[in-house]
């Protein structure tokens, strides 16, 4: 890998990310076409449904793209799915090099796009900045290999590990710059997953305050629906809001949210694993836990999350009695403790952010 | 100031640092002699009533001091203490110039080893890398400001703030790398202070296990002296321990102590500020606070806690009654928190490690 490589497999990632929250169940795919060392074609795949990005790079380079480089981050595709096959397109237009990023994980493609494009004469390179590739689409990768969204539990708290005082109070534990970067982590997932005590007590909006134009799904989890009518999140003109609840929940709650525009789905059990095959079934890719502990301890223990985003405050509450990030896990001896791994921090304002894997 | 003035003043904290734990009541001071770009004599204060770093150097440097540079992180003393003044010694030796790190906290000295300096033709720089000076030292010029020890509060927590299990399981929550961390800061203290939960809990060591030769001062807080006879803490051949205590308290256990040469104090009322005001007339400047979550509140509300070390390991066990680092602080609005600032984190081994200061 050259430097030169590196560097464009970056432009290709960023340009992936402007489809961020929106191409699911596809992946984050960019592309760009080079030719004599300058830049001739761009594009990004925007939208499920629309083109892929190397078909908009193709577009934008026309005849010039003969005999040039194309760099992508993953694989291309070698089947009829929504769209054509981009290994026919990018034989079609005489490529000569196609640098990828990463194979798909996906069965209907992996390797044999790459197979395909060797047979029609075409140099390919794989594994160009492959840890970006892979870090940027593993919500795509997780859906395709476990049939299951990615999870990501976040959650701010105090430096002595509170994320409420003792009455429940948590406005706010964290810095506005770190607000607006969650704003920004919810514009680049599909859904947030809350449960009703969260509503109840903090009546939260769940958008991205127009950081962008994407609003993820907002989806609650409630047994009794005893929710308050006047909640920010039944203005269904912001983002669409899905309540899973027992089919014996609160009528009177459910028939006004369903006048409102608010989706009900009766179910006569509410586990995280039940919601997220549901939101497997949508076709989204990656789910953002912004629930309290209780829910929590059950996202983890039944494997529905994979990350978590901790956001640490500059704050002491104290409090015997005021509530953590995560409830009961049943663990009794610090060896039987969920380990992370990959753990990154950054400082965020006067924040911090610890970004990690569960193993 | 120019670079090498700087290289030079880190040498002379580097210096400074090798008395760590060893020179209260006085300061950590350290001080370089150069001479045509050239190190001539260095030194450093080793323990108290020893001489200053100054006559070290100028021991070092012999005759050849005559003319020479000399630097050192804290003004020079101007007053008989348990050593004749170093300015004299500096007047004497002929010096050219002298380069301060930071004005002298103390009463006795503050501006007036600087004045006589410079009333003796000494050529004199006040200023060089200053805040690392004043934060090398910020226990010595917090005693001579408030008159009481500087308090750190130290503790080790998951990622979701807990420092214990449900069953108060918590051996251990870092790594041996950060344990072999906490065993350096120990060393750099001049006391450390526990519960008597903590005692009968954890049977802590509380030494620097051998990673220098300096064990602080083991200092214990219980009301009732109901404590096991067969701690680890009771062996003061590794290091002394003293118990502060109630008169009326476990007086089988006071005799048995005792007998293994535990020093008790008896006081009619125990407190943080009552326990760090005997730290102080002992001459203690650094106090480091290894207490659960009752003292630690406690010692956070006096005022007896200025800096944080927080350890956080990459580790999730949940639990809605397992411990947390700070028990209560009476704080029900999060705008009434404790705020911290400047703060720094560093990752050590797996773990992460915020140090910060209260405001």
């Amino acid at each position: 890998m050259t430097d030169f490589d590196s560097k464009i497999m970056q432009r290709c990632l960023e340009l992936a990310k402007k489809g961020q929250g929106k191409t699911s169940p596809n992946p984050l795919v960019g592309s760009v076409i080079v030719k004599d060392g300058k830049i001739i074609g761009e594009g990004y795949h925007p939208l499920i449904g629309k083109p892929h990005a190397e078909i908009f790079a193709l577009q934008e380079a026309g005849l010039n793209a003969e005999n040039a480089t194309i760099y992508v981050n993953l694989e291309p595709c070698n089947h009829y799915g929504r769209t054509p096959p981009c290994t026919e397109s990018l034989i079609k237009a005489k490529v000569k090099q196609v640098i990828v990023g990463m194979i798909d994980p996906d069965s209907r493609v992996s390797g044999s796009g790459i197979k395909r494009l060797m047979e029609a004469g075409i140099d390919v390179k794989v594994g160009i900045a492959e840890d970006a590739c892979l870090k940027l689409n593993e919500g795509f990768i997780h859906r395709v290999k476990y049939q299951r969204p990615f999870g990501i539990f976040k959650y701010a708290m105090t430096l002595d590990g509170k994320i409420a005082t003792n009455t429940g109070h948590s406005q706010w534990i964290t810095s506005s710059t770190s607000r607006n970067f969650v704003h920004h982590l919810r514009s680049s997932c599909d859904a947030i997953i809350v449960g009703g005590n969260t509503v109840r007590r903090d009546n939260p909006q769940l958008t991205t305050h127009g950081v962008t134009s994407h609003n993820p799904l907002r989806v609650i989890m409630t047994k009794t629906l005893d929710l308050p009518l006047n909640c920010q999140l039944w203005d269904v003109k912001q983002a669409k809001t899905v309540i899973f609840t027992l089919p014996q929940s609160n009528s009177m709650v459910k028939s006004q949210l369903l006048a409102q525009g608010v989706e009900i789905i009766e179910i006569e059990e509410i586990t995280p694993s039940i919601v997220m095959n549901n939101l497997y079934q949508r076709g989204l890719n990656t789910v953002l836990w912004e629930c309290g502990g209780n829910l929590a301890s059950q996202a983890i223990t039944s494997g529905n999350i994979q990350k978590v985003y901790a956001f640490i405050a500059p704050k002491i509450i104290g409090g015997e009695n005021a509530p953590t990030p995560i409830g009961n896990l049943n663990i009794n001896n610090m060896n039987e403790a969920f380990l992370l791994k990959n753990s990154e921090i950054q400082k965020i304002g006067d924040d911090f952010l610890i970004e990690s894997y569960l193993i």
